[in-house]
């Protein structure tokens, strides 16, 4: 196993300006790797679902030669439900439900399969859950990315610091840069994030596109300008899984790929807010992903003095 | 004269949470004629100024080679001054003070040696004001480039869309192209605007950059990550600046050498906010221009799939 994602895998129920879906397939975990498998076929996704899971939704995550033996099937429990409704600009969502049921007391089991991963990308949890999948490995992987949100920075910031100290490349919002730091300027925050042990930060910005930082580096991607954004529910989430699937696909994590791989999520994401869920994601191919990413050099190129 | 810059001449008192200034030189005016005096140096300027204006300030813009036969002096007059105060995150600010004095009832006169030019700005003043400039010229310029603001889009919306009817470009911010559209989104608001007969949009969105849109073409800058920005004035008209001076230096309207323009004029306004006023726009030279565009190069580039 070359990638190992940790993620919820959940159902969604979305209501956008364009209209709204029953129960559908979400959570980061089912976002992440869905992104990622069109970079690297040696991906593994470890979550937890109910017995009401249905098998049509596992059977859509091996169609993409997703390893699914780390989503544990609890008997006799349901599956975390999220419901949230979006309003007209799209960048401010109400949650209507959260329905935690096997997340609440999730604690991931890593198949030996997955022991030996390269890259490990570990989704938005609760850090204790983040902590015990790291625990888990017969050794370091090469680059461990990790995602999180400002409910774990308040609720659990100790935890986290702690996963953050092993982490390699944080993968967060402007936001939460800002309330990880104390700092309100973007760059002073991520920098003082990067003496915290982190090599790299990704910064997403959304339509703003994303920043990445290293040591005395930046990168800057721009988004796809978009006329309109369908649904962007696991947007970040399916940003992040781009990003690592083309890392584990190049077995690199050097500045210089990590600024490709930044494209390549911000491709991936465009994609993704264009239908509801998953849907669109999940029928995307390689060609496509070439297409857009060459929309994104045109976009991004100029010629020098 | 190749370059003619429609724009205010005036003083500024700025208040920022690094310091404060006394009246200093400001005005739309001042930054676009300084920023674009690094890129041609025939240029010529179209203002007014009181009696009280110094001399000082007049030989600074003379010393950039920045033609000042355009600027007409008002005797018992005083100049236009604009005070302003901004807070902690530099995004909002306060007008504290405007006084129109000679700005009131300008009426801009063209000398004849500008009356010939390939490139005009219109810098961000009254709509019957940017009029009578263009009423005045021998021929249509190569490139007319247009900034308003949302003052003249409420008060003075009739006369603004006959003045955008004659302009090529168009340079505002994000939320002016909403209000000009009627539009929530940026791209599809742009779109409208091209209908109108505008053949480019650059739009500023401050620390996210810039999008430079055509016809069927869009083109994304990104704005320097900074650290910290010590007083914004004047850079959007900083930005123009640079801009339009690049373009006049090429002699050129095409898409493809706009998008380097673009980048010119977020070099520029990067320089800009570093200190008060034009302090730091005045003190420039090709090889620090070049430098940091060269940082705009590595911050953008990426290797292709």
């Amino acid at each position: 196993m070359n990638l190992i994602i940790l993620g919820s895998v959940a159902f969604d129920a979305i209501e956008t300006p364009y209209g709204k879906t029953d129960k559908i397939i979400g959570g980061a975990g089912s976002y992440i790797s869905l992104a990622a498998s069109y970079l690297t076929d040696s991906l593994g996704l470890v979550s937890v679902v109910g017995e009401d899971f249905p098998e049509e939704y596992l059977n859509l995550l091996k169609s993409k030669k997703i390893d699914i033996e780390g989503i544990e099937i609890k008997e006799n429990q349901k599956t975390f439900f999220w419901s949230g409704k979006y309003h007209s600009n799209m960048n401010k969502r109400d949650t209507l439900i959260t329905e935690l049921n096997v997340l609440a007391d999730f604690k991931p089991k890593v198949p030996d399969a997955y022991k030996d991963a390269d890259f490990l990308m570990l989704g938005n949890l609760c850090p204790d859950m983040q902590m015990m999948v790291l625990e888990q490995l017969n050794k370091r992987p090469k680059m461990i990315a990790l995602d999180t949100m400002n409910f774990w920075i308040d609720q659990n910031p100790d935890k986290l610091k702690e996963v953050i100290k092993k982490t390699d490349l944080l993968i967060i919002n402007d936001e939460e840069v800002k309330l990880l730091s104390n700092s309100d300027n973007l760059v002073k925050g991520a920098k003082e994030i990067l003496k915290q042990g982190v090599k790299y930060i990704v910064v997403k910005k959304g339509e703003h596109g994303a920043l990445l930082f290293g040591e005395d580096q930046i990168f800057s991607a721009p988004a796809l300008p978009l006329e309109s954004v369908f649904d962007p529910t696991g947007a970040g989430d399916t940003f992040a899984g781009g990003l690592i699937g083309y890392l584990a696909s190049q077995n690199d994590t050097s500045f210089e790929t990590i600024k490709t791989a930044v494209v390549v999520g911000s491709v991936l994401a465009s994609f993704n807010v264009e239908k509801f869920g998953t849907e669109k994601i999940a029928n995307l191919n390689s060609d496509m992903i070439k297409e857009r990413f060459n929309k994104f050099v045109s976009l991004t190129s100029f010629a020098t003095l």
